[in-house]
């Protein structure tokens, strides 16, 4: 039995998805996101974040951890928001010795939907249906969902990989 | 009194210096650089960096800390590793409680060295004259404490400002 947490980091708010998984079956465990206030300093936002992703690992002792790989765009601005929230977001599992893979933003749409291109409410249908019983509570955690379950998928393959001798 | 922190941060080498400041004197206290090891995950060289600069604040217990705006390239990819190492960098005073002033680059250099443009061995040089005793352990700490000096020359020019009732 592994715990795994998906994590769609942003400053102004970041998702986070908790999925439990058991030989080839997973299921939903907890979702949620942290909003900061836009009128704080950065570096109370970045406080915030910290803070709340340490309930999370404390609350739902995940194993391992997923986050995608940027997205960068052609903002340097917002290309550096970005790159602060996500430093903090990774630090955190990390100070758990939890380990973080990252997967393609194409990666993450394909575990789900089955295409590297969908839209938002596609990724949140199928993560609906992929874990029964979820309702997530808006788009980021359902990101956060879709990247903890293209984790499970991946891991999975690697480990028949190894079973199999390839 | 007051004890000041600059901070440099990249992912590689995130420089830090501690200074003291009282009316109208300062004087060194402390400097150091925190290097990471490329072969590690980032996720490790975040945690490395927040675990020394906790070590740093539990030492020397600042009051005030102060870092450059951040320098944006045309290399989104390293835009984000800064900042993410920048993201962690700041997170460090802000669990602390501790305030961080952001200044431009330019203005750092004109703080130090008295022009806009500056060669990094004139900011060594000059934060040597200006903080006796002080031998920079390298280039990124010695650009810590410029950036601990900027602060301190701002914050007394706002206090004088204060003072005089402008």
């Amino acid at each position: 039995m592994v715990r795994i947490l998906g994590l769609d980091p942003s400053l102004s708010s970041t998702g986070w998805g908790i999925i439990e998984a058991e030989n080839n079956r997973m299921h939903y465990v907890a979702d949620g996101y942290i909003k900061t206030d836009a009128k704080m300093s950065i570096a109370n936002r970045l406080a915030v974040i910290h803070n709340r992703l340490n309930e999370v690992l404390t609350t739902y002792h995940p194993d391992e951890a997923a986050i995608e790989q940027v997205f960068l765009n052609d903002n340097p601005t917002s290309t550096i928001k970005l790159g602060m929230a996500r430093g903090v977001v990774i630090l955190a599992p990390s100070l758990f010795g939890i380990g973080v893979t990252e997967y393609e933003p194409n990666k993450v749409k394909k575990a789900v939907v089955g295409v590297g291109k969908a839209a938002k409410n596609q990724v949140e249908t199928m993560v609906k249906i992929l874990l029964p019983g979820c309702k997530p509570k808006n788009n980021d955690s359902s990101d956060a969902l879709a990247i903890a379950i293209c984790h499970f998928n991946y891991r999975g393959m690697n480990k028949l990989a190894t079973k199999t001798g390839d």
